[in-house]
Order: C-alpha cells, then sequence, then structure tokens
C-alpha cells in the first residue's frame, strides 16, 4: 500500500491522494453561507494548501472540473479563478451546474495535478 | 493497443479500462426504482468486482466522483458509503445533484484506482 | 515544467494538458444553439483533433464524462456518440444533467485518454 499516500483521511474521505506522481483532490468547498467570490476564495486556498503538502502547486494542475450551484454566478467565480490561475500554466477545465451537498455551498472545485 | 486493457466493452462503453497501473471505472447504476440504499448498495458490489477484475480492490480507490439524482438523499446513500469504505484508505470524493440517464436512478459512483 | 505540454493556454484553461503519458481535454462544447446532434459532432471532432494534436486517437480514450443540459436529449447524443466509437475502443462513461456555462450549449464531453 505503500505507492498510495492519503491526506487528511476519515471515514468518508481523503482531501488528497497521490499515486504514481499524480494527486488527486476531493472536491473543495469553502465557508456555507459566504459570496460566491469568498467561497472560491477560500477553496483555492485549499488547494494551494493541499498541493503544497503533496509536492505540487498550482503550476502543475492538470485537470480542473467545476461545479456551481447556480451557473448564474459563473462570472463571479471566474473573476477570482482567472486572478489566480498562473499565466502559461492553466489546466484543463470543465464548470457545470449541479446542486451541492447542502445550500449553503456555492462553488465545489476538483482537481488533478502532478507532483513536482 | 495492448498497453490499454477494456472490460466489458460494447459500442458505447467499457465498465472498465486499465492503463499504466491505472482503472477508471464507467458509472456506475444499481437497479431503476430500487431505494437509494439498494442501488448504492449494488453500485459498491459493482465496484468490488470490476476491481476484483482488473486486480485492484476498494483499498486502492484514488478519486471518486458520486451524482445523486437527489441531494435529499445524501444521507442515505452516505450511511452506505461509510460502511463500505475501509478504515484508512478513503479516496478523495465529490458528491454532486444530477438528473441521471433514466428517472429511476437514483446514484451514480464513478472511480479511478490504483492497480494492485 | 517540461514534463507537462499544455495546448492551446489562455488565462482560463488549456484545451489539452499531456502528463506521464495521459491527455487531460477540456470540457469540449460546439456551437451554441445548434441542435444536441450537430452540437455532439462538433465536439468529437474538436476531441479527434486535440487527441491528434497531443500524438493519441480516440482509440486510445480512456474515460469520458458527459454533461447535457436535459437529459431527454440522451437518445440523440447517443445516436452520434455509438457511430463515432470505434468498435472495440469504448472508452468508460458516464452521464449526468447538469446547466452548462450558457442556454446554448446543451452537451460538453470531458476525456482522458492515453498518449499513442
Amino acid at each position: 500500500m505503500s505507492d498510495i499516500k492519503r491526506i487528511e483521511t476519515n471515514q468518508r474521505m481523503s482531501q488528497a491522494v497521490v499515486h504514481n506522481g499524480v494527486i488527486y483532490l476531493a472536491g473543495q468547498v469553502g465557508a456555507e453561507g459566504e459570496s460566491v467570490a469568498a467561497q472560491t476564495t477560500a477553496i483555492l486556498a485549499n488547494i494551494d494548501r493541499l498541493l503544497s503538502e503533496t509536492g505540487s502547486s498550482k503550476n502543475r494542475i492538470l485537470q480542473t472540473t467545476i461545479w456551481l450551484a447556480n451557473m448564474d454566478d459563473f462570472a463571479e467565480m471566474n473573476a477570482i479563478w482567472d486572478a489566480w490561475v498562473p499565466q502559461g500554466h492553466a489546466s484543463t477545465r470543465a464548470c457545470g451546474e449541479a446542486r451541492l451537498a447542502t445550500e449553503g455551498f456555492k462553488v465545489e472545485i476538483i482537481c488533478i495535478a502532478a507532483v513536482e
């Protein structure tokens, strides 16, 4: 099992799993009820932290999936996203609307990244 | 092509594809119209079977995506999920609401795992 | 950074990212407002093109995720999909309903593939 590394593991999920040079992150959320911009900012800070803990960074994200509880928030999320992405290192991306685990969550972001 | 192994392949999809030590599973569903608990139980049995056939197990899941047709079923799905996950080996996870291929499907689970 | 190759990169996303023999494609869409069949056809042509540019082909897709803005379009999308998939080389697949970035988009397809 030592070829798989799991971070912040509980009975339901791990926040990050590393295998064969690839890091899978759990869907990251912000604080329930906050604005889309605030939740997106918190999510991206979570991603920075988890990638740092697994020996990577936002320069090395391969695939991103974004779920918005309401697609009307697309522009508000994108403003934060676009400012955070390092120039020349943007991951692939897909964004769809999906009701999230609780009504207070407005954004959820799922990443796959490469170890440094 | 011999570096890619496909399991239960028809004209639309394969139920599992193995490449470079990583197993991708098709979105698994249960029996239409059954309860969320019953569908989740059937899905997890499918996952156990497909991972066994591809030389892996639930101890080695890297990423899980769960779609619920109705997020109100979150707790009912989680009760089955949490009991099934092997302690210390939880994958990453994201769960969103999405209407599925037919009205009778209430849960769909997509996994990426590592070969043993 | 030279172990990650990015294609058609802007400040928001790349259309394809290649790492360790695996290609991640951005969610592909067609022309807003066209029929589901026309959008699906355009998407699959985009996928063919991006896989060709990254040294792969539709014979080597590992995982596909399909989002439909309206699941009632399932059969119309599938007719195009089934005709496009090369016999014996079908990827895994999952299909869920999600409202997309703009109302005019009816289908979005996300693929992971293996380099040749």
